[in-house]
This record gives structure tokens, sequence and C-alpha cells, in this order.
């Protein structure tokens, strides 16, 4: 059996493996694995796969996204669903350390053959998840995983690559966090399309709503990120088992309306062509990396003699 | 006298010209810029001027951005230095709107002829800002400002943005934030050169103490941005005329200690190198956007024919 017809017969190893190769930096490695991904399109167009949702699920830590992520996944595989859980954790920036890095958690979703979770590699950087991640979903789906959960840590700049992956991305606050509403987070509250207050339970339940309801009315305030269409914002508690059922009829009806406004297949269509602009961006700079020229550049911009726009315009002519 | 020596004689009109020079997307304007720039380069090498200092500063709407620049940027004036504040005010990336907008703060020192403000212009991507303020400081220096303070509106890129363009990073923050570093704000806080305390008057001076000692304790708990030097955390009340020149003397020092240890030379060499790439990368893209077989990549591609990294690769080929 070819390596994609065991990817597309449900076997665990062959996918991981075809991530591993997909996540890969050395060059045949590449070839192979975009020879592996085109082929797994065609098959997946060859048998009319219908179209999976992908779930971008981020918050601040300590939020208990690994909690909702468990609960929400075990409800979508009792509904018949297979779920992927993708896991962003870019190394921060300069410690060059893992922000996550809890291996034992979303034990329960983790062991149960629905459902299949992947981590992202240490090391890697937010530009290279975001590279990488998209070609992961596409292996997850091939494998007939209908919905592919992508989570990422709040640090910011992960929010923005992973909504630039996913058809609906979904914020979890904590409660009483409302009045931080102005300022850094306003940024990524712009790019919510559901909103879940979690611990809405024993003294929380107070706070999270007066949090619901301050962050329902701030959104109000803002430019909806789809024409009229107002994020709703809903409270879950995993120990009480509430919220988690209405936040998937959220999505779903969230998911309906884009799509009878034409705007889901629109969506799609521009994460494709922004992910192609980023591959010819990356692509010429691992070239240019290993180019002499790039060095003598370098210096000489480096000294301040030569400006850095007029250092490229040269290097590239 | 040409334009570059208008500049250099502290013409007001010709500065403002050549920023708007730089500043401009027609292609015939980018080429007469590199070329003012690099007169200005070569007259301000062969003149010995001293390296100017760039300071970013930094924090959340309603910190009180504005009135602490006002306030250290005249008392600069008044230690002899003439001193260049440029707003950085990207649109936000979904709003095409403007954060500030408010176009008569910092009057005093708007008015004052030791003093020079220059907005962002409106619509400008972070990006684009990014690639021009750069340009805009070089400018400003040529000019005789030996002082390039950059403002940033805290919405997270943003900062990121600056800290790559300036010499010492301050970040301003609210009394009574300091239970919320976790998170968010700690990708910003790891930009962080030195921390001021805003408000640390009458009601506020106590929360403002607690605030700087959370800030002093977690910044320890983090790995340093330069090898075992903390950054200094200091509180400032602009009502009292407290706190504004012991941020100087911080600055003077972090300047001092960077210079000493090899690390402000480098730090500018590296943030020239990184100009360099990010001049590659647009200069790419732009090239590569007037293109007609990227549109035939791209319909390829959003028809999931192709995949993005294949695309890439060919229409680089």
């Amino acid at each position: 059996m070819s390596h994609a017809a065991e990817i597309r017969s449900g076997d665990r190893r062959a996918l991981a493996r075809a991530i591993t190769l997909v996540e890969s930096a050395r060059d045949d490695h590449r070839l192979a694995a975009e020879a592996l991904l085109t082929e797994l399109l065609a098959q997946q167009r060859a048998a009319n796969q219908p179209n999976s949702i992908r779930i971008g699920i981020s918050g601040p830590p300590g939020v208990g996204k690994s909690t909702f992520i468990e609960s929400f996944g075990l409800m979508l595989c009792d509904l018949g669903h297979r779920v992927a859980v993708i896991t962003v954790d870019p190394s921060s920036r300069r410690s060059g350390g893992s922000i996550l890095g809890d291996k034992t958690r979303m034990e329960a979703l983790g062991r149960d053959p629905r459902a299949y979770i992947r981590p992202t590699p240490a090391g890697t950087t937010l530009g290279g998840v975001a590279r990488r991640t998209r070609e992961v979903i596409l292996v997850c789906e091939a494998a007939g995983f209908d919905i592919v959960i992508v989570e990422s840590v709040g640090v910011g700049q992960s929010e923005t690559a992973v909504s630039r992956l996913t058809d609906c991305f979904v914020m979890l606050v904590n409660p009483g966090g409302g009045d931080d509403l102005q300022g850094i987070k306003r940024g990524i509250m712009e790019l919510a399309d559901v909103v879940v207050v979690t611990k809405a339970d024993g003294d929380l339940l107070g706070p999270a709503r007066i949090t619901a309801a301050d962050y329902g009315a701030a959104l109000h305030l803002m430019r909806p990120k789809w024409p009229d269409a107002y994020p709703d914002v809903l409270m879950s508690s995993i120990p009480n088992h509430t919220g988690v059922p209405e936040v998937w009829v959220a999505i779903q009806k969230f998911i309906r309306d884009r799509t009878a406004a034409g705007q889901f297949e629109n969506q799609r269509g521009g994460q494709a062509r922004a992910a192609l602009h980023d591959e010819l961006v990356a692509i010429t700079i691992d070239r240019l990396v290993s180019s002499p020229a790039l060095h003598d550049a370098e210096t000489s911009v480096v000294n301040g003699t030569v400006l850095p726009s007029a250092a490229a315009r040269a290097l590239l002519n």
C-alpha cells in the first residue's frame, strides 16, 4: 500500500510519519512531503470528501484551554466526528524555551481512537509553525479527521497565525478579565468569532456573567469581522458540564452563516493565497541566506555605508 | 542649497519634505528618497556626527504615553538635546482605522523649536510603518536630532517592530496591572529595557508601588534580554514632577552598559541586517504582485489543486 493509501486507511503510524515528513527541514523530505500532499489532495478530490471544519482555539495561559478542548473533543467524538487537535506552541522569540511543555494534557482525548493529538515539534519558530501547520491540517483531513482543532497559546502573534489557518476562531477568556479589553487584548478580540468565558461556576459564576456582559458590550462597539455578525459570547464550566454544547452550536451556526454568505469558501481561498505569498517569501529568504552576495550586502548595511532598501534592490537585480 | 544641505542646516520644511518623500509609495519618489538618504548618510559620516540615541516608548492606551513623552522631551531639550518624536500608529489590521487620531497631543513639545514631532501617515500598514520609520529616524538624525523617540501604541505587534528600530525600549504600565503579567503581556515585557509605572501619585501611589514591586519580581524570574542585566522598574508622576529624570538616568546607564559591552553597536548592526532582510522580502512581494504568473498560481492554490509551497517553488524557478 502506498504511504498516501495507508494514511487514508486510518493507519496512525502512517499519519504520524507523514506529519514528521511535512515538518522536516531537509530538502529531500520537503520534496517528498509535497509529492505526498499532492497525492492526498488528489485522492480527497476524487473521493469527493467533504470539507472539514477547522477551529482555532486560543486564550491566555491558565484559562483552561486543554480542559475545554478535551471536553469539547470528546463530545464531538460522541457525535460521530473524528477530531484532530494540533497544538501550536511556538518557542518564545528570545528565550528559545517552550511555553507549554506539559505532555500529559488531554489524556482521555489522547487515548480516544476517534481523536488524534499532535503537538508542535519543540524549537520551531512561529513562522515555521504557521508554514507547516497548514500542511499538517491537510494531512489530518486526508486521514479522515473532519474536525481539526488548532490550539494556540495566548501570546499575541500566534493567534493571528492560527486565525489565518482556521474557519472559526474561538477565544477563551478568564472570568474577571473584561476590564482589560482595551489595549493589548483588543487586537486579539478582533480575531474572535466566538468568545467563551471559562470557569463559570461556584464563586466565579458572578464574575463570569459580568465578564461575558462586558465582552458582549465591547464587541458591539467594535467593527465586526464579518458584516452585521457580532461574535457570540458564551460561558462554560467543565466541572458543571455546562456550556460546551452551546459552543458547538455557536460554531455550527457561524459556519452555516458564513457558508450561506459565500464567506466560508472565500476565507479559505484567501488563506490559501496568503499561504502562497508566505511560501514565496520564505523560499526567497532561504535562497538568499545561502548566497555570498548577501553576506557582502549585510556588511555594507551594518557599516551604514549602504541603505538596506538600496542594498536589497541591488541584490535582487 | 541641495535638499540634503537644507535638511542639515535645520530647515524644518526641508525635513518635512524629506520625510514625505521617504514615506511615499511612488517608485520615482523611492529612488529619490534613497539618493537623498545616501547623501545624508555620507555627509553625516564626513562630519563625524556622533550616534544619536533611539528610544522606543510604548504602553497600553490610557497609560499616559503622550503626557510622559511631552514632559520627558521638554526635559531633554532643557538639557541641550534636540528631540524628534516619531509616533508609530499602524492602522488596525482589519478596521483600517486609526487607534490614536488625536493630533493635539504634546502641544508644548510640538511648539518647542528644539523638538520635532512626526506622526505616522494614516492608512499605513504595520509592515510599511516599520520599513519606513527606520528611514525617517535616519533623516531626523541627519537633521541634527540627537535623541529620537519612537512612540508606539500597545497592541503587541507594533512593540516588536519598534524594539527592532531602537536602542532602548521603555515600557509604560498602569498602576494595578501587575497581576496580568502572565500571558499576553509577557511577550511585550521580554522586549522592555526600562519599565515605568505611571500615575504614581495620590490614591494610585500605593498601587503603583505594588505594581513596581510585582514587575520587578516578575522580571527577575524571566531570562533577561541582556545577560545579567535586569530592566530597571521606576515610577513616575507628571503632576508631582517625579520620576522623569530617573527614567533618563536609567536610559543613559543602560546605553553606557550596552556600549561598554559592545552590545550597542552589535544591536544596531543586527537591526540593519534585519532591515535588509525585510526589504528583500518586501521588494520580492512587490515584484511578484505585478506578475501574471502569480495570478495563475493563486488560482490553482485557491482551487486546492496545487500546494502553496509547490506553487511558490515553481514560480521562483
